[in-house]
């Protein structure tokens, strides 16, 4: 390891050149107002002929802007870097926190217990503001990160009805709705769900979606499952045995009807012939490579990460006092609409 | 977006209730020395009363640590998540960091364009140190944080020998000759080496190993390849074309092989029966998963992420003066060994 032995010169020095206190020269410095015109040009002086370079630290301080934003998932590394959907989602922050040279700062943890840790980092002042996803109900972050300009990946399910909080979402009921009745339309009467985790509003909307459709739906064609492709095999088992007789299969996201679908296989039924099956998401390198190719409700994932980053550079702009900057007001929130896109399996 | 309300008592409040300097209050607060005891007991006293938090921002320009920890892997973010060698080394690292509370911070970027911002960030005073991994020769980086304390994941290729560096390594070398032996021992006589991305000194090394036994080595048997799939694809299919009696490829790593494995199929080449395939690293859903299971140099990729952690945060802690700390020093470079590991392919 090593270590810059150049000296800078410091923000004293410069105040001693200029014959002004160290607070002048740091209003100064960071375009801050309030100091005198001929003061002004007395520290733009000292600092040219000096040649000070302010500390990015400390300047950051004053200005509050570190041009870096961090994304946090709520999620354990190894979930964040075996599942494609959190991958899609960062390239689209990533190519729009670039277009802003703003940097992206993910925050990795391996678990909920680290979260504390990713409260401080995000509160200690080294970040312009944060992009949260994949939260769960009873996540103590949103609380810990009351002061950070946030925007959150999917609607926060808060008991006050999220108020307050900017997400970006997908409308993971009308989706779900849309799958379901297309099964029905396809003459389907057994129709099964297998839910996401349900301490994320995505995983409830999806349900909801799916309970509107299928209104006096038997209870036992429900199964809870977690998002994961191990999920969605313990579940499709678990319905299979318990409904025998199903024909058609909502999955609350593509990997999990991925799942199901290669328990079907193991149990010999055919799809779509005698069991039809729907994903959600549209993750391509996943729903083109079933056997066969899935029917699902497509998100713009990468989509939905751009816009979120947006909005969040957007509040920051906002904030940020001078002439150029628009009307004072928090941006809103985004629900972005979803598709059906039919392949082979339903 | 919220943002907090709450006044926090400031560093000037602290001051004028002790009657000390703003600046005494700092040195006082972040633990400094060369404050007369009087004074630093009129200081506690003041910041006890007020109920004064340091602003971490403001107290790490003073102490210097952050809790946090820096990953750069020099590549687009698409390939990091496209990589599983990346979440391994991650996965390493990740743990060791969390067992000693500091926070990874992952900087994504979109490629080699952005380095002179990522390099903005490690300069600004957001972390403590920087692992820096899969650094191509002719990056920037490295000039740039010269004074960030970091530990690389491969031997840096600079032209002074890498001089003051502390990395940790594999033997790419002595691996690269293991696997031709075998292959000399299989009775093989054309071997072939589909190289990694000569940029980079992993790449290099292999190829060195490969020379090492194949003194005498056609040069038509060399293909440069960029360590990835559809690389690997391309690699095989001009070595086929060019050395169609061929009857051995070591390939610079396994997802390399994982392509050229597919090429000799559609080409009707049986594997190991008419060419044998080794490749490098070992990553376990990779090697075990190709048809057949790949022979291949194993590193533990996972343990060498988790001693760059621990190197950082040992050569960290001695940077900290006080009674506790250990000699002076900076930590050295770590060199892991290889082994084969025989599957079906050779």
């Amino acid at each position: 390891m090593t270590e810059q032995s150049t000296e800078r010169p410091t923000l004293e020095a410069v105040a001693a050149r200029a014959g002004v206190s160290r607070a002048t020269v740091s209003r100064v410095v960071n375009g801050g107002d309030g100091v005198r015109e001929p003061l002004v040009e007395r520290v733009r002086q000292a600092v040219e002929e000096l040649g000070y370079v302010p500390n990015q630290a400390a300047r950051s301080l004053v200005t509050r802007r570190h041009d870096a934003v961090a994304v946090v998932i709520a999620e354990p590394e190894t979930r964040v870097f075996a599942d494609p959907f959190f991958a899609l989602q960062l390239r689209g922050i990533s190519k729009e926190l670039t277009a802003h040279d703003s940097q992206l700062v993910l925050l990795l943890t391996e678990g909920r217990d680290d979260h504390a840790r990713v409260a401080r980092y995000l509160a200690g002042g080294h970040v312009d503001g944060a992009l949260v996803f994949s939260l769960h109900l009873d996540d103590p972050l949103p609380g810990l990160i009351r002061g950070v300009p946030t925007v959150y990946g999917g609607r926060p399910g808060w008991s006050d009805g999220s108020r307050g909080a900017v997400y970006v979402d997908c409308d993971n009921r009308g989706g779900a709705r849309e799958a379901v009745r297309h099964l029905v339309g396809l003459g389907r009467r057994r129709i099964a769900h297998i839910t996401g985790a349900l301490d994320q509003t995505s995983a409830v909307d999806r349900l909801d979606g799916y309970r509107d459709v299928m209104v006096d739906a038997d209870p036992k064609l429900i199964e809870e499952s977690d998002f994961s492709p191990a999920g969605g095999e313990r579940a499709m088992r678990e319905l299979l045995d318990r409904c025998p007789d199903l024909d058609a299969v909502f999955a609350a996201n593509d990997i999990t009807a991925a799942g199901a679908l290669r328990v079907l296989r193991e149990r010999g039924r055919r799809v779509p012939e005698d069991v039809a099956v729907i994903g959600f998401d549209d993750m391509l390198p996943v729903t083109e490579r079933t056997d066969p190719p899935l029917t699902t409700v497509r998100q713009d994932i990468e989509d939905m990460g751009r816009l979120m980053a947006r909005l969040l550079l957007r509040g920051l702009d906002r904030r940020t006092p001078g002439p150029e900057s628009g009307p004072a007001g928090t941006p809103s929130s985004v629900v972005l609409p979803t598709t059906l896109v039919r392949r082979a399996s339903a």
